[in-house]
């Protein structure tokens, strides 16, 4: 029996643990990548690690983030990444080449490599055949430092593609049709293994666009084979070198199969606030448009874009919309400025924002009170555009353009516009915004601005953990909602101190305060628990404001590596009923907490209501080693 | 003997008062403009005035400063904005069209016509020959309702300019020569009139580079006469019908004359932290940058950036600079999208924002901490760019693009680049983001968010004024010291309940406590008091916390309008040397300041010194009766 994509990588890779799902593996990660707003901690963490050079074939440091710069902090960190990067030897690319993932898949992904990114959305380079994941700032800082990735071995889906795509249907329906079946928590420990005679049909960037939403399922990550339109991209890219046929075995065997009839599907839409409030734009209904935004790492390819400007050229917004352009890098940018795409967009009343992540991670563009907001983006969590009443609607680059015209939701297959795009068959290659850096550590001095402060580090685990419940939540809370990341708090991704007194602030203000009061405590969670982007954050500012614990139905795979990593246990319940007989400030006690991280029983008593229950931790060996001694770094430290 | 420019246009408006310097006149006001910062208030008061439609020519309301949207409130203002306008008759320049002074220039501005905007780089317009003066939003707001515009009759100054400018060297440069020959307060109660040999050198943008800063020296406004090069702008914005030949007559007289030779110029730099500390840039030194803005209304135009983007053609921004570049209209990014220059900007490395006033008033991109950033803006004042440590030098376009190049400051006549531009025949002509009103108001549902918060409104005048003072500030302090603007703080320009808590933030944090404390007082400051932006907030705040006057030793020319405007009374030291014995806290007594008011000499007893002086209220008839009834808005109401 043959392999999978999958495991084909995982076999060339694996340094540790066995191949059976379930089981945890150390990985060898062959490239990493940061991004601001998770790089600055990476990095810092990194330096506290003690290694000299990074051990990887390439790590990239990007600045897509933090690009509206109110303040001294963003100029600052940028600084800090440009110098300390150079330094330990990870390319540096400068604030405006563009959002990490695009530049990533333009630039340096390459079929059959790992990589790992401190960016969730880390596996639009899957989109080339990399098994590209998403990771805590921690774990790829580990993994420059040459140290393996540990997941658990994940299932591998076959999503089987068959026919063909209609006019004005995208590849973001058909990742949104997935969503709509499997939900965010359908992906769990599983990678998605695209196949089937649709793959040919559909470009990389296409390809990029599903792996990269893959995200939303929660999953490890997703992965297409590389093929002869893969080789048409890094042909174009002029990276024909880093090309290789990629593809599964003619017998391989996957856990699980989802079929995809492409010739079905019609032009969908994730209604708010959940990426798998999925229907299809037509049952969404005629809803008036505020604002549209064309961009972020989902949708802002040179093959997206032309498409736009082939739908607004001649054409004007209507008056009562603001529509917003995000190109994806520095490379889409100036090839439509050279085309006279770029004017067409112009031409139609369309604003033009800076080669960034943008509006998708509310960094401007909110929308205005109780604002209809339709956005190419990947997630349409609450409150993550800004304004809290916004209601955002994630919908294809076509279905967005062509709303922008009418100011109402549409359905783009009423419109007859022809989108063939002639794909050049050779890129503008620049790569004079990729900073190398600099040949040995030496000769660098690395900048710090006054926002980096100390981050927190977890204590050794004692023998006891106690504590109030400071905090009860429900399902799928997002990273968004456990540490929000607007755009005052953003620039502050150094400063954990700063951010801490902002940790719940979108579901529960009194948060930090009661915290603080009760020397910290334990969370209480549903299902799904810290699902969304990967940052390290929603797991430090707990730890600063003193949380031990999570007890939740389900944990979010990133999510419960970043707390495991920060030395806060996450332990889940047996009985998904005991979470009903909790309430906020009820005194919980666990006894014997060394031994029950080892056994992976923990028997919890409710002090308060004279109750007690049993939980479930599980952890690997390594885990329950990195929480004795209160977490990743310090078990780094006194392993090296 | 014939008359200047000024005079020509001041006879034909004049609708109250005698044409002799000093006196006070009223004039009739063709056009106005609104930018969304001051525009809110202004409309709000619009509104309050209790008018059916605007009664000007036309009146534009555009959306230029609140543009980067971190909140609902941008949003929310901005169709505030949209829908107030429509219904009372004024056209809408959508957010994405450009610079308010850009796009009035463009396609608005008239030469012999008279305009004031709620900005005080409104004299752009000056440019063509238009009598173009900043004001309080307020003022702006009775211009709409067909009222007149107050102003002393100006003393002008011709500028004769001879010769011609020599290669690299900028307009921007004459008006920093200017700036350094008269500083920051030279232009108090003058306007400037250019003219001489130089003037048909001069295109109309680098006109309106001249006229704008002309703001910075405290001048009424600054003007151009309308001759061939201006009708070449006219015809190539299609506007051929809107030109008519405006000149000085030939014996023209004028208070004043100040000669600029062009040969003799050099590039020029405003170093740290005020417009009219200049020196050339050689003796500045090549001081290693961190950051070059090249935008602003100032210098933004189509010309400036083609400039701009020869000299940053096939070459590469220095690794250690980001360089950001702001169009100043649509209409300009469209067209460089179009030529291809956009893309040698993009190539060169710069990061490209929307059309917008962005980086000028610290909307964005600050830099970091002591971080050097070279900009072609009109303004380097002390905090506005969003970092207090950064130092800011103000350059032209030509200076800052070779600088961008080499990361550090460097004379641009060092290189040789042909800057030869060829001007376009006909530019891009389309308005379609500029809306048309509704035929009639009563169609219009104004919608108003929850960031528009009612303003203050002053009170009666009384027998007495007593209070302590609350605050004593040096020479020269602007609104951005009184009602600091920073990107935090802008997107609350309706809310003046917030903006009070951080006025004077930059250099006293408790001002606002301690006037809250004290139930109001005294501001006492040097002379200049008030110069810069044309915020109506650096004078409503104070309100809101309880001021009753300012005792300064000079006024700038808008801040003392506005304060009369909102029923603060301006007070003159008689003897300068009385500033010195007054400290903070000091409880001071005005006594029968109804007849002061009217006699304009008025006696302050300071009883925590005991001691008193006399001192100097200079108000017009019409400014004594505003201040009696508490402002002028309260005035128009009575007098309707």
């Amino acid at each position: 029996m043959g392999d999978n994509l999958v495991y084909k990588i995982l076999k060339s890779h694996i340094v540790e643990g066995e191949l059976k799902v379930g089981e945890p593996i150390g990985i060898k990660i062959d490239q990493t990548l940061t991004q601001d707003s998770t790089g600055t901690m990476a990095y810092l963490q990194l330096e506290a690690m003690g290694i000299d050079r990074v051990k990887t074939k390439r790590s990239v440091a990007f600045i897509d983030h933090n690009m509206l710069q109110q303040g001294f902090e963003n100029a600052d960190d940028h600084k800090f990444i440009q110098t300390v990067a150079s330094k330990y030897g990870v390319h540096f690319s400068k604030p405006g080449n563009g959002i990490c993932h695009q530049v990533f898949l333009e630039r340096f992904a390459r079929p059959s490599e790992t990589l790992t990114g401190s960016d969730s959305h880390t596996p639009t380079a899957g989109g080339v055949g990399m098994l590209a994941m998403g990771a805590g700032g921690l774990d790829v800082a580990i993994a420059m430092g040459g140290g393996a990735y540990y997941i658990s071995t994940p299932k591998v889906v076959k999503v089987n593609l068959t026919g063909k795509l209609s006019k004005m249907v995208a590849s973001k329906d058909i990742i949104l049709e997935v969503l709509r079946k499997l939900t965010v928590k359908g992906g769990v420990n599983k990678v998605f293994e695209y196949a089937g005679e649709g793959v040919k049909t559909l470009s990389v960037p296409e390809r990029a666009t599903i792996t990269n939403m893959g995200a939303e399922l929660g999953a490890t990550t997703s992965i297409f084979p590389s093929d002869e339109r893969t080789l048409e991209f890094f042909k174009a890219q002029g990276r024909e070198e880093d090309w290789i046929e990629f593809k599964p075995d003619a017998d391989a065997i996957y856990d699980e199969e989802v079929v995809i009839n492409l010739d079905d599907l019609k032009p969908l839409t994730a209604k708010p606030h959940s990426p798998d409030n999925v229907v299809t734009v037509k049952k969404a209904g005629r809803i008036k448009v505020d604002q549209v935004f064309i961009g972020s790492c989902t949708n802002s390819s040179y093959e997206d874009l032309m498409k736009v400007s082939k739908i607004l050229k001649g054409n004007k917004v209507n008056p009562n919309v603001s529509l917003v352009i995000g190109p994806g890098s520095r490379q889409v940018m100036e090839m439509m400025a050279r085309n006279g795409a770029l004017a067409d967009i112009i031409s139609s009343g369309a604003r033009v924002l800076e080669n960034s992540c943008g509006p998708c991670i509310g960094m401007g563009q909110a929308p205005g009170t109780n604002g209809i907001s339709l956005r190419t983006v990947n997630r349409n969590f609450f409150g993550r555009s800004g304004t809290l009443s916004g209601q955002i609607y994630i919908v294809s680059p076509e279905t967005a353009a062509v709303s922008a015209l009418s100011g109402v939701l549409t359905d783009p297959t009423e419109i007859d516009v022809d989108l063939t795009i002639d794909m050049p068959k050779k890129f503008i290659i620049d790569d004079s915004m990729i900073l190398a850096p600099a040949p040995t550590n030496a000769e660098v001095e690395v900048i710090r601005g006054p926002n980096i402060k100390p981050f927190p580090i977890g204590k050794e685990l004692g023998s006891e953990v106690n504590g109030r419940v400071i905090i009860k939540v429900e399902d799928n809370i997002t990273t968004d909602h456990i540490m929000p990341s607007n755009s005052k708090l953003l620039p502050f991704r150094s400063n954990i101190p700063y951010l801490a007194e902002f940790c719940f602030n979108t579901i529960d203000e009194e948060f930090p305060k009661r915290a603080k009061e009760f020397n910290g405590g334990f969370i209480v969670a549903g299902s799904n628990y810290g699902q969304g982007s990967s940052r390290e954050h929603a797991a430090l500012a707990p730890l600063y404001l003193g949380v031990k614990a999570v007890i939740a139905k389900s944990f979010a795979r990133i999510h419960k590596a970043n707390l495991i990593n920060n030395g806060i246990i996450p332990i889940d319940f047996k009985n998904e009923e005991d979470y009903e007989g909790i309430e906020l400030l009820d005194e919980l006690e666990m006894e014997g907490i060394q031994n029950a991280i080892e056994t992976g029983i923990v028997k919890i008593k409710n002090l308060t209501k004279a109750t007690e229950f049993k939980a479930v931790i599980e952890l690997t060996e390594k885990e329950i080693a990195v929480i004795k001694v209160g977490g990743r770094l310090n078990y780094v430290k006194a392993n090296n």
